[in-house]
């Protein structure tokens, strides 16, 4: 099967590693699949996509609940028959509270299982079983089918007034550990990125905040995590990498 | 504050663990709440320490419910007027769900968190309050008020088959990293143990499962444990253990 | 075997934790036996000890130097016939060398290694062979014979400017593990303990260096080390614990 | 500088993992220098280079023996004088001994830490001044100026029977980590790589034992692990990765 007929879908785009990640993978696959919130999230990178001469589809999701996940995967298929899913990324990085545990409601700690937890749930359980048709192709697709799942610091480590966050980091990465050794024998490479450093996106530009003191590359470029994302996709199977960290060489941690 | 002023609540009771830490803390402290689902799960326990002339309160809860928890805490309240709250021991296993991650349903999934990260909420989002109150007695409290909670190997690996389980356990020990560097500093030793293999319960003897061989002491006994925590109780705040591991000597993992 | 007949080995004593483990250890066993480079370390201690009634002996070793265990350790035979070894503790710190690595000569370097390799393997390959005698008392003896070692954060991280230190420190953890899986389940219980935190020596005391800005309980008490360590000497073979950290209170991390 | 003014250094090589590093980082940079205790490791290597129309030296060279890299240093700047270093690997295996602790000797036991201590010390503090030299460069050499250090399971967990090869690699990721952090905002990308399964050597192919049941790529395929190091040396500086791990596709650890 020629890489024309393979197409990616992200999770989780914006301005930053989303965008990055969208560009790289289309330009590996005609078709990218991009999933957010929001339209104003994707419009403008699926304009940049057609742009340069590749497809995208933006489709507004809700990855937290389970039908928003199913329609947009019932769209996703009417417009791939025949082809096959290369890659699932999940970026999703949900809502981030930060506030004396006291303080927060159960629905602000639940913020991070939404994403980290159940959001990512209902996308492995609904592009798993596409990555496994493609694992049943083997040598015929130029890579083995991929999940890739953004982590972060508070994966590692809870911090003070971070609970939310991290618990629903620590438990995408307990998921990921799980299906990695589930669906790894069976084809499938899933592996996850600890994102360890501010990301160089619009956003943070705009709050002119000056992370490790304003150096020249001290936050992480987020066209480098998306090209080390791709590169895990591209491994053979008889090498896989279940984990990395990437973080600026500025940091002395 | 003497002793006698004080008092204890252990949530998640039943046959193994948790009724060796009441029996444990209620030598130490004249009253413990008892917190299960069921009457079943806790009622021998409390005629038990009745018996040998302490006292002990059995309330029915479900922690991941944030009014029933609420309604615990008022029952306590009601009858601790001018007492405090020495030891708060999270030991709620919830649902041990063990399936091919595609057979799943999201409840499932979720069940894992629903005891590891929304039943602790509550839990430590009602205790605390409670516990910083002690924490203010300061050097009239016998030992520093302590939140401790049981983990397990899932805690810290994610296994096949086992996503559920791993992300509600990952999920608990975030949260408990983030309150212990929130707390601490406040005077409240919030601690981590990871139970790392088969507890000696009354239902692994009636299930016949011969761990490690049938070897004696092959299996942790609750009684063991139990120890484990009150003696971090006791530890003084200049030297706290946040995590440990707990295992049969058999065990060369 | 009554406590009357049984003994411990401290080696790295000196003004802090050494000083109180030799008093805990002490206070359980009639006999304990001092080892330290120099008289100077283990003299005082020695006599207070005495002064209470109990017996300690110090003996002059080089812990990185095999002939100067092995002289130790028949010395210690000599004193010891019909006894039986309960603890063995290694809590030599070594030579701490703090400089940029293109400065440090290779023995600098290596002196970590000195410590926490060599050293720790001179002191276990002479006291297990006497553990293991004991371990074959089984409830003869009030406690599962120990080798309880002292690691420190750097058994768990490199930093910048600290690759002796923690070279040594990482390769004592990981001896630490290859016995507890070797020799636990032969009845001798290896722990591990990570002391992450400004210990409270007399000598800390004296450089006037305001930890944690001078904070009550900001440092860790010796004595507190000890008992933990000595808890750990007293746990049931049904629940061992492999590695505790300790640390103040009023560390953030 | 263009590409052809860069060189790589790699320590370690033979049949499997070296072989390849060689041939990979040969085919970015005209010379490669390959050390390893003895002719026969590096002789047919050195000929498949040439014989594609590359440069590559072999040296006789005993990492652990500071004057022996040195004297390899020497050889190494009289053929490189206007010429920098690209990337310096660390792949030295050494002897590996299992055993039972107590039938080790002293040197046995510290045959780890010569490889994994002593061995990258002599090695790390002779390439890092020439690293630092190629970092000066700047945008000016296509990579960051890298040192990339090969670990292996042992690396993050010490099991019955090894200490000494746990001791040696847990050593050589202490040690890896400090230099990351020091040497990182210095602009050289110190990485290590967690090797973490049977590679496919030749050595291991003759030895007809059945990994993973002889299953297609159940053992790791050294190309792919060199085609790793060489997508680390590539990282830009702003997205640098300090730790992978490699295992085959079949493993469910």
């Amino acid at each position: 099967m020629a890489a024309s007929n393979l197409y990616a879908i992200i999770a989780g785009v914006g301005g930053g590693t989303g965008r990055s990640l969208a560009l790289k993978f289309s330009a590996a696959y005609p078709t990218v699949f991009l999933l957010a919130r929001s339209p104003e999230s994707y419009d403008s990178i699926v304009k940049e996509i057609k742009a340069s001469g590749r497809n995208a589809v933006g489709i507004s999701t809700d990855v937290s609940s389970a039908s928003s996940v199913s329609s947009a995967l019932k769209a996703i298929a009417a417009e791939t028959a025949n082809k096959n899913l290369a890659a699932a990324v999940y970026n999703v990085g949900g809502k981030f509270v930060r506030k004396p545990f006291l303080e927060l409601t159960e629905e602000e700690y639940s913020a991070g299982f939404e994403a980290g937890g159940r959001g990512f749930f209902n996308f492995a359980h609904g592009t798993l079983p596409l990555l496994l048709e493609t694992a049943a192709l083997k040598e015929a697709v130029p890579n083995p089918p991929s999940l890739l799942v953004t982590g972060a610091t508070a994966s590692l480590k809870g911090s003070a007034l971070c609970s939310s966050f991290a618990s629903g980091k620590f438990a995408l990465r307990a998921t990921t550990q799980s299906l990695a050794r589930e669906f790894g024998p069976k084809g499938v490479h899933v592996a996850h990125a600890i994102i360890d450093g501010a990301i160089d996106t619009p956003r943070l530009k705009e709050s002119g905040w000056k992370v490790n003191g304003g150096e020249e590359d001290g936050t992480i470029a987020p066209d480098a995590i998306a090209d080390a994302y791709y590169w895990l996709h591209t491994q053979p199977r008889s090498a896989w990498t279940q984990e990395i960290d990437i973080r600026p060489f500025i940091e002395k941690w």
